[in-house]
């Protein structure tokens, strides 16, 4: 059997449109014959560096209206649950050094979608350590155990490298998609393009 | 006979998405029944109300190059030219003044996709007034008489409101999209369901 290729998902807990493909990108993945490495990471840092200290959705107002309806809408056209979360962004932190605790492990995708469900399908916190214990048990994880291993220090510090590495990668917003070549592809719009070139359809 | 939905195609010369959407926009809206009207703008006024003084794409590098290669990847899928123009972005105001002049004429779209082909399918300069009349001759018009009709006041004064008006439905890049019911949709990602949306596919 030869390995099949790997497409990696570079996702922010705070981005809507990584809400969009996180949903799906697994039974898409799957059609593609392609596997998904989940690479959760901050873009607070990021934007940071370029001199924005919220979401760019929040700080410009006319992208922002237009984001809510258009996410709303293609929710809506895909049978997603979707509620804007209050405050918007939601602070990841906890969530994100949970999933990247587990990035090589089966359960990371499943732990991925029961926080993107709870956050833009339910529009509730996702900030609260508890909060991301309550998710972490409703995949079937032990909670205390998880929550351990996702703030010990080897943890924080993978967190910050990974970070740091999407920045040097060229990574500006979510969701970014990496093919084994180093060819990137940003937004939900592109993921089916991503997962072809992955798959080398388009190579 | 019944009227046939008009879907408003908001464009500024300088943006490189706007440049795939108007070479595909005219035979989509045709197979979707679907009329298509010009609104050329300039979105200069609309960036420095926001505190940027050229494109985003120039002023947040890692966006910048990444819209480079999507666009150049993008245009090789669908077998379009493309070639960066220098500089970027170009002033596009005497092409807009003409492409605004003829908004409801039938010329309009053959004008519109020659400059955008001279700009970004050749990289060649829109910028000087002579250009912008060589290829006002390439698509059938009367250089002078177009160029003339172009740059007197009534015209300049719709320039100005347009660009207010487009302010003011919340345009913030381009392309966007409306449809007669005020649905809004940016992107050439976006081109398909807002036609879809203008021909009452998803109302």
């Amino acid at each position: 059997m030869t390995r099949r290729p790997v497409l990696e998902f570079w996702f922010d807990f705070a981005s809507t449109y990584a809400y969009l493909s996180a949903m799906r990108i697994e039974p898409l993945a799957e059609a593609a014959g392609v596997d998904v490495r989940y690479r959760p990471f901050l873009l607070g840092p990021i934007f940071q560096a370029q001199g924005w200290n919220t979401s760019p959705f929040n700080l410009y107002p006319a992208k922002g209206r237009y984001m809510w309806r258009d996410v709303a809408r293609e929710a809506e056209r895909r049978g997603l649950p979707f509620r804007r979360p209050d405050p918007f962004p939601q602070n990841g932190l906890a969530a994100t050094r949970v999933a990247l605790s587990g990035a090589d492990k089966p359960w990371c995708g499943a732990f991925v979608r029961a926080v993107f469900h709870a956050e833009f399908g339910e529009g509730r916190s996702i900030e609260e350590p508890s909060a991301v214990a309550g998710l972490a048990g409703s995949v079937g994880l032990d909670p205390d155990q998880t929550m351990k291993a996702a703030s010990a220090e080897p943890n924080k510090m993978r967190l910050r490298a990974i970070t740091e590495e999407a920045r040097t990668k060229g990574v500006f917003g979510a969701p970014t998609f990496f093919a084994e070549d180093g060819e990137m592809f940003w937004g939900d719009d592109r993921l089916e393009r991503a997962l072809a070139w992955a798959a080398g359809e388009d190579a």
